[in-house]
């Protein structure tokens, strides 16, 4: 399984399609130049093909092991992981001030996605790692920066979420992990996590827990929730790890896939911690730490979309059944259902990825500038890539695996491996329901302001594509007023319909935008070659989905609830 | 993960759905009365819950293992398969002259659909000799007949297809192996195939091998193919298995699923083999079995989208998470979102069961009468009986990981087994995308007359329900109309731009028959109830996806070709 980084196309949606110049024109992100951009996504792209690509089937055979109470990591992780680290891959986009490259989170968005099509299991640890970086520096007090920061943004410590219970899934106020202030400025945090992703490993010296737990005064839900740090080791006077701190891992889960990312069992025993933000605000601290994850489990779909697209071309290319009847290569690329399902998983990749990065660089803008509008923009964004940027992954590996044929089936072939590994990030960081909830919930509280503004974007867009791409910007346009209709048809509905027709809506904004995107790139190269032949396949294949989607929003939740459970076991 | 055998369902189904009445109305079929099908499905249901589905687990765990040449089946299939054939089921349909009820292949259908709900890897066993039995029904000489049909309608040997050869998968003509006549009537038949689903095992005493192979004066392509049955073991002057052929197992694959069935490389090194059918006619033969086979993976598709629905709705009836916003029982399943993926995953399964129940019915009529229009509508039904119910059976497993939320990536819960499991059905026994090319091609090749006849029916039935479900009624006629339109404009495209659109024409085809099915449903409990709500999600959510559907079929081949092969590549 080769992997080969498409390091131009990165280039051309950033300076075509997301407008990442107007990041680089900020003071803050000045450094970000076209020649450090490209030096970015080459040094990345080069790790990625010639050190992560060749890991990723190791780590699916050979997956993390439990062995007497220490996590052995997959053949190959280890160095893997550490020119990872010595790159400076974990902290493109962190504070210079603690070592980091001060990066736009656009480029970091770009490494990422880079290294998960790559080697998605062990991509998923320096993402982990990026997130507490960035809950860190902006909600933990000058010392904890001072000690943690620099550890984790060399890579030398890794970095975990630890918010799930039992019985505290999506309702994470649920959980029961409490935290005794110990009268020295730190705390005892006691609790059982699980689905804890890297949660322990022997790839770098020390894992630092980020663990949502209750104070003894803690409200119950969400608003009696704080955050506590809480390390593996616990730091010495020197900053290096020292005693072992009172945790351990009780097992690994076997799961479906990503068999190289050990998925743990933690328990804390009274583990000695120290509380990130203020008391009983944890949520915050860890929602920022969320977005940003949510942000990159999106890349995390693209870029295994991106690994099973070129996989699955190169056995198309190479395949020979039967005498196409069109084309000139010969083999089944040629026949028109191959090519069909190539040209489909190119399209929704191309579009996921150009909304996964004009949410990156809304948030370097909200950053960068401080403006509220992009940090709505941003928020908006942070749904439609991850569900978007999961769903495509998903879709795509499942065409990979459809291209070839009976061989699809056979894991040698690797094309299974890329579903079973992103099949759970539709999952993972809020399920794709929650993000639709998140869509229609939350982020519409401002009464659509900030849809209604983006679906303007498009229709100017569309406007501005009318004279030289006159059917593709018409049906852009249609769709987007389509969307605009919608919007004001789900801001009208009680919640409950809302929420059961979230995932049809938060799709049909996805694929408007995705179109949108599409018209974009066209329009940069003249409205001819190989760039408006995808737009065209989008927008003409693909884009009239959200007829159906709009409609299946519009019905809300009436029906459903007249299936009483009897009938539905029935 | 225990399985129920939803026996009302399918009475229903049969009673008021696709008229089985019919059938039993037929000379033929006069034992199929109702009491023999309460028998059936009663008898079939209970081994299915108190058998198979306890050792579905087993298959995957410890699947199907090559040992010093021999295959071992997973624990416990030995004594299922036993009590399968013990219980008659390889053989429900199977003629009586030689052992089998000789019932219709309807009931035979419900039959696998329970088993293979309860265990796809073992049920693939059976159906597979069914598929053998029907051609060696057709096609056999009497002697040939005389000898194997008893032991394979009893159950005591088993059989496989071998078609696939490393070159030659979906174009079967490209094959290589050979069959030289050996003076005495039998051949000597030389080759290896791949993709040999229970290839070898241990739960039975024999393995009977049809086997696609050219003779020495064969054209090239599918034309000089003919046809031979190899044993496992010759039978000796009683017909008991006697010397061992000249074959063997070479290797099993490893798989993304079903593990419990074996999947084997075979080598044939001048077995002895007896022709079935005329000399170079072996695709007709073939075809017999293909056709039945279809049929059967469709209804693999579906069983195990029961499977899968069953284990999602158990699970969101426990599961407590937050406070649903509606509903009143507390778990997830009050949840919109959660509800509409079971409502979802229940409409589809329906509209998929009904689709290729009619198919069975088809064929069971054209049996019975020999009448050339259920022929024809048996043909026309088969691809969207294998495609829409193996791609519901992908869906519905992929939905049923989603509910369970992370629970669904752990392999312990079960619920990623479906979706390993079913994925093959949409490759095996020709890919869906082989499904649709036949629909536009060769099932087209009466100028769409057999197609505009089905949706005249349903257009009639659309005007039947229109008084009691007028909104119901008219969305299914619009949708009808729509496919008889695009229909006319698929009938005028060249074969490229057909094949092009042809999996997009095929599922609109399928969601507007299953709508159909579903108004049927409604209109036979009076317009009110659970059926009713059920076709209202299906007709009001999911039908209106024809019309993107439609949309991309008419777009043809065209911009496809306008990638070329570097585009395609960067």
């Amino acid at each position: 399984m080769p992997y080969r980084a498409n390091v131009e196309e990165f280039r051309f949606i950033l300076d075509h399609v997301v407008d990442f110049a107007q990041v680089s024109a900020t003071e803050r992100f000045a450094d970000a130049t076209p020649e450090t951009v490209d030096a970015i996504l080459s040094g990345a792209g080069r790790l990625s093909e010639e050190v992560l690509a060749p890991l990723n089937r190791n780590g699916d055979l050979q997956g993390a092991k439990l062995e007497n109470g220490v996590v052995r990591a997959s053949p190959g992780f280890a160095d893997g992981y550490r020119q990872i680290a010595e790159g400076g891959w974990v902290g493109t986009s962190a504070d210079p001030e603690f070592g980091g490259m001060g990066l736009p989170l656009t480029l970091n968005s770009c490494v990422n996605d880079m290294m998960g099509a790559a080697c998605l299991a062990l991509q998923l640890n320096p993402l982990l790692t990026q997130g507490q970086i960035d809950a860190l520096e902006h909600h933990a007090s000058d010392e904890i920066k001072a000690l943690y920061l620099p550890k984790l943004i060399s890579g030398e410590w890794t970095g975990t979420m630890n918010l799930t219970e039992p019985q505290a899934g999506s309702d994470v106020g649920a959980l029961r992990s409490r935290a005794e202030p110990k009268g020295d400025g730190s705390y005892a945090v006691s609790g059982q996590k699980i689905f804890i992703s890297w949660g322990d490993h022997d790839v770098a010296e020390n894992v630092c827990h980020l663990v949502l737990a209750r104070l003894p005064d803690g409200a119950p839900g969400t608003r009696g929730i704080s955050l506590f740090i809480v390390p593996k080791y616990i730091p010495d006077a020197e900053g290096n790890p020292g005693v072992a701190n009172s945790l351990k891992v009780v097992s690994l889960e076997h799961k479906m896939g990503l068999h190289g990312s050990p998925t743990a069992v933690m328990q804390f025993d009274g583990a000695t911690g120290w509380m990130v933000g203020a008391p009983h605000k944890g949520m915050a601290a860890m929602f920022t730490m969320m977005n940003n994850a949510r942000l990159g489990v999106g890349i995390q779909g693209i870029s295994a979309a991106e690994g099973a697209y070129q996989h699955a071309l190169a056995y198309a290319m190479e395949r020979v059944q039967g005498k196409p009847v069109a084309g000139s290569h010969g083999a089944i690329i040629d026949h028109p259902d191959v090519r069909r399902m190539l040209v489909t998983m190119k399209a929704e990749l191309f579009a996921a990825r150009a909304i996964a990065l004009a949410n990156a660089v809304a948030i370097d803008m909200a950053r960068a500038t401080g403006d509220a509008e992009w940090e709505t923009r941003a928020a908006l964004l942070t749904p439609l890539t991850k569900s978007y940027g999961t769903d495509t992954g998903i879709a795509v590996a499942q065409a990979g695996i459809q291209i070839h044929g009976g061989m699809g089936f056979i894991e040698e072939t690797g094309a299974a491996q890329y579903l079973r590994d992103v099949r759970v990030t539709a999952i993972y960081e809020g399920t794709n329901g929650i993000q639709a909830a998140d869509l229609v919930g939350r982020k519409m509280m401002d009464q659509g302001e900030a849809a209604f503004r983006l679906i303007e974007e498009i229709e100017e867009g569309a406007e501005a594509a009318r004279a030289g791409l006159p059917d593709l910007a018409g049906a852009v346009w249609q769709a987007a007023e389509s969307l605009r209709e919608g919007t004001d048809a789900l801001l009208a509905q009680q919640m409950t319909d809302r929420l059961a027709g979230s995932v049809a809506y938060q799709r049909a904004f996805a694929l408007v935008l995705g179109a949108h995107f599409h018209l974009k790139a066209a329009l940069a190269e003249g409205g001819t070659g190989a760039r408006t032949a995808l737009a065209r396949s989008f927008i003409l294949r693909l884009l009239p989905q959200y007829g159906a989607l709009l409609a299946e929003m519009r019905e809300g939740a009436g029906d459903l609830y007249a299936h009483n459970i009897e009938s539905l076991a029935s």
